[in-house]
């Protein structure tokens, strides 16, 4: 583990794909792995890209990968999969995507797999993150579809998030972008050739004007590309860098409390249950669902019993 | 509470109407309530309509109400909308939709906010239904856009999912709902006079073959409807039903335990925060974030950190 560690820190790019291999996994080797990486990161720049499926958002980060790269900073990629909750794994496979750079040593891509475990897709993305980020990367892209929970929780963990709006969506699909539109620190219009792109980004400007914000606050911009033609690309990177620049003021402070106090908290949560899942058996456990679903216990209730018994346990500490 | 409860089971939708409330805002009022509503509920039939904006699930939702109710069946809808995690609220406000049953005493339509609380939204979703199912409605539609965990999380808490698709919406979107359609006991193709109907309807059925199913298991149809015009809408509730009548065997039994599991594990991850929450001083909560800001621990090292205090509390028990 030390060794593998030492590798990752080392910028070696095989130790790091073994590395989040490891982490997407679970278990206690991943916990163990995280650990010891979690104080070699903190230097990257985490860029969340969220748009819905056809927007165009991985055609974005294709170009923005090469906006990055052409300064010879190195990137990461790490793209978010909704997924099977039953079968464990991605339905789809591990996507191979961006062929382009496959070549390239600066650039590292993964994908996540979501897979219906408590505590969500959040924490195994976030710990993915630090392997990367430990691995020196400069930037890091974190590419997600834009609605539920789960995406809004993995936004958290990015500085900065970009949401990709496409013309011709339908009212019905930005209204229901309300959780997203919150969070997202720039808009991008993409697919501005599209007759309708003048009225996307005055719709969305409307809406942003109706947000309070305080005076000082960034103000996230609406810009418009054509991601497959590079257009526009240029001074998205632009204003993703002046958003950074920002970052500690107003909006940027409370955001950046926010994310570090949802970590813990989700931490805690994660933790609990995996100590009342070591100390119950499987009878003890049954006995509860069983009270639950006789209605004689509700959740809440059970949960209490469940969680007494379990840290009343010889050691008292989860481990 | 002991009065309105009593009210709520005595099918009053005043009472209803404010225990819902109550139960949305969260904390020891809501707990309190829900566990007492709890040995009430059991009755409803809960089904999901699951769908992206501009599905029509909505639509469908609505004509299926009126199929319930023809039978004289008392119907409850509970709408589940994405929405800020920031604001604490529904930027949308009170959807106020099927105005047609407005007059209607045996149709009770809620909407949920998200509000981007630990444990998300379906801890507040599955009391909300424990309240409308001990007030007495036989069947209870959740409607929910299809993707994120926190859908997937909901659509746990109903006997039958319907998934609402639609033809044009690009092979991208099928794709990307693979964790919903794992999910889902029932395929609506709404929308059907668009010319690509047959071929979505044709995909579904192929996806779907590629599914390990045993045999005996619910081999889920794909229907087609137009929801604005009725059409399709009585073999939809019929396939339902078929559904609900094989309960108890194979794929359903085992669905079933998954979800009283998943409500059980979830609330021992709410019960645990709640509890961290009340016995970590602000001092110590801020000591902790810092540790994990400077890297000088792991949040989950720092989640140990404050459950083993919290744990350790003269009580030794949450609340």
């Amino acid at each position: 583990m030390r060794l593998l560690v030492d590798r990752v820190v080392g910028r070696d790019v095989r130790a790091l794909a073994r590395a989040v291999s490891i982490l997407e996994r679970g278990g206690p080797p991943a916990h163990a792995l995280a650990v010891e990486l979690y104080p070699h990161g903190g230097g990257a720049l985490v860029v969340g890209i969220t748009g819905a499926p056809g927007s165009g958002k991985s055609t974005l980060v294709d170009a923005l990968i090469r906006a990055v790269r052409s300064r010879g900073a190195r990137v990461g990629v790490v793209a978010v999969d909704p997924s099977s909750p039953f079968s464990g794994g991605a339905l789809l496979g591990d996507r191979v995507r961006m062929g382009d750079h496959a070549g390239d040593d600066g650039v590292f891509i993964r994908s996540m797999a979501t897979r219906g475990r408590l505590g969500g897709l959040a924490p195994a993305t976030a710990d993915t993150l630090t392997a990367l980020d430990a691995a020196g990367l400069d930037v890091i892209f974190v590419e997600t579809v834009g609605v539920g929970q789960d995406e809004v929780d993995i936004m958290r963990l990015a500085a900065v998030t970009v949401l990709v709006l496409v013309p011709d969506a339908g009212d019905d699909v930005q209204a229901n972008k309300a959780g997203v539109m919150e969070i997202a620190d720039v808009f991008v219009v993409n697919k501005a050739d599209r007759p309708d792109a003048d009225r996307l980004v005055a719709a969305v400007e409307a809406s942003l004007a109706l947000s309070p914000r305080a005076a000082g606050d960034w103000r996230p911009p609406v810009l418009k590309t054509e991601a497959t033609r590079g257009e526009g690309v240029g001074e998205v990177w632009q204003t993703v860098e002046s958003c950074v620049a920002q970052a500690g003021e107003g909006r940027h402070a409370a955001r950046y409390r926010a994310r570090l106090e949802w970590r813990l908290r989700d931490a805690v949560a994660h933790l609990a249950v995996q100590h009342v899942a070591d100390t119950t058996t499987p009878e003890q456990w049954d006995a509860a669902l069983q009270q639950v679903d006789s209605r004689g216990l509700h959740p809440a209730a059970a949960a209490r019993e469940l969680l007494q018994r379990a840290f009343a346990h010889a050691s008292g500490a989860p481990a």
